[in-house]
């Protein structure tokens, strides 16, 4: 987070005045006092244009307590639809693919509904007849603005290609939704060509023809999946970046490294903030400030083209990008 | 499936009578009556002691007629509760993994239960205020047998390792009911070591770390997300085998390549029958001839080893795992 600022203040031009307000939540937080996000920090979160955190997630605590808590409470309340993960691989970075295929999509992710609502329940827990179940909501609203996001964003791209992965063959009800829903915005946009892989087929193509995919639109759990191998497939989820969007303006969105936050190496400098930093481009791109984000991008670029394999610490990584966005 | 039927006839020793009947199901079937499994074939073949399944599917059928009616009735009605698919980088294949990992594990993913019992719905279909629904229904008695078989099937290989794969930070209802299920079963199993993973995390390691892995098992869609993956990475789903066991021998298990029809390439003798051959395999190993399973199995990787790069037919490749086998 220090370094994602730190790029942040560089890149800023002089006239902008930056404010930041530092929210305390988290593993520490809520082992000190039980809380992960009361109210009164909520509202106060509203009131600001943007929110970048920090990787959440500790062993420590059970796990759900800081995800439903915190970061999903966070998405739900301020109405999160677009989650945006642009996928990328950069000059010099390790992926696990043999050729090097030339990858850059972005996937656009659902992210109020879907399995991720909390619907759902346990009857009779911890007996042997107990059965739980988890409820998948989609609504023609909540499916529609994200598929409109979506054919905006491959509309304004080169290649103007949007796949829509589902598993319609099996969730044939909210399958149906979002393959129509898909289809008829799909009228509105000639200019973009459009296709449709299950989600079991698309992990095969990300691994084996990557390349093919421009922007992607998925609900929630699938988008999460995917993201993930996503930034694997591009080196690690050490540069992987993404954005909780309402593009309405109606609430303040968030940017956050799609990786957790390794306590295990907390405080040794090894942690590559990199995916901070992108997330801030993403932060920038959506307050209006592309300029400003394509430097950060392009030094990140720049910077991994030109590195020596030399391992690096967290400041170091955060110093080498702030010179570089600010010259 | 003729080249399936041919290594089968090859393997079996002389004295076993091999009895085979021919259901004619799938989408042609499908486009001439509208029929895709009618409760009389269903009865007919409860009775076999185990079932070979073509690949089925095809664009021209709407999605979800043949996967719900024939192959999910088939794999519900026979209570078909571990689906088995086991991963293997066989020799000369061409894995799209840089530095070919090592990999050999198996997927035990459960059958019957999570998002695919056809439970949700959808509301105000067709209008803006649609609302769709899918339910994932997970019960102590399902969850449980499947860890227990995939207890067994780990204690059983040289590294006794099984992972847990689920996603207990959302899905905390089901997430739970796995996750505890799986502790208290790991109790009775001192010699087996575990982990658990959260599926996207898992598909970072079946690109980056495929080799840690020894079994697998979870729920019915990660299982097929992960499956398709472990396809892709062992060198393409011409290869991958399944099982649709119900190991309490009360209903035929059913076993099938894990790839889909490709009914464009039909009839070409341009598909690769080593998935279903492979599954041929599994379902010998299922009815006790495990002598046999392996002679298929080990045929297949020499052949693969031996193969000098030639593209070879269909019928070419059964064949020669024909001769390998009998031999
Ligand atoms: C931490 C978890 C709740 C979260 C998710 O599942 O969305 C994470 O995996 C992500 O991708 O942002
Ligand atoms: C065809 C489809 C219904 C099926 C599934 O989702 O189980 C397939 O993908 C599989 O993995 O066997």
């Amino acid at each position: 987070m220090a370094q994602g600022l730190k790029v942040l203040n560089a890149v800023l031009p002089q006239d902008v005045k930056l404010e930041t307000k530092e929210y305390d939540l988290g593993a520490q937080r809520w082992h000190r006092t039980g809380d992960t996000l009361p109210d009164a920090e909520l509202e106060a979160l509203r009131n600001h244009d943007a929110i970048l955190l920090g990787a959440i997630g500790d062993p420590s605590v059970p796990s759900g307590v800081l995800e439903r808590g915190l970061l999903l409470k966070l998405r739900f309340a301020f109405d999160h639809f677009i989650n945006l993960r642009p996928s990328k691989l950069f000059p010099n970075t390790a992926t696990p693919l043999a050729g090097r295929p030339d990858i850059d999509f972005v996937v656009v992710r659902e992210g109020t509904e879907g399995p991720y609502t909390g619907n759902g329940g346990s009857l009779r827990t911890g007996t042997p007849a107990e059965v739980a179940t988890e409820v998948s909501v989609n609504t023609a609203y909540g499916v529609e603005r994200v598929v409109r996001d979506a054919f905006e964003r491959a509309a304004a791209r080169p290649r103007k290609k949007l796949t829509l992965v589902h598993k319609n063959n099996v969730l044939v009800y909210a399958g149906h939704l979002w393959k129509n829903t898909f289809d008829r915005v799909a009228a509105e946009y000639p200019q973009v060509s459009t296709d449709y892989l299950h989600v079991d087929a698309a992990t095969i193509f990300f691994v084996t023809q990557p390349e093919r995919f421009d922007v992607i639109v998925t609900d929630n759990l699938f988008g999460d999946i995917l993201t993930d191998l996503a930034a694997a497939v591009t080196g690690g989820i050490g540069l992987a970046a993404s954005g909780n969007i309402n593009p309405t303006g109606a609430f303040p969105s968030m940017f956050e490294p799609v990786h957790g936050s390794a306590p295990d190496i907390a405080g040794q400098g090894k942690a590559d903030p990199t995916a901070t930093i992108l997330s801030v481009a993403l932060l920038l791109r959506h307050l209006g400030y592309d300029t400003e984000a394509a430097r950060i991008e392009d030094a990140v670029s720049a910077d991994l083209a030109e590195r020596d394999g030399v391992t690096r610490t967290t400041d170091e990584i955060g110093d080498a990008l702030a010179v570089r966005v600010a010259s």
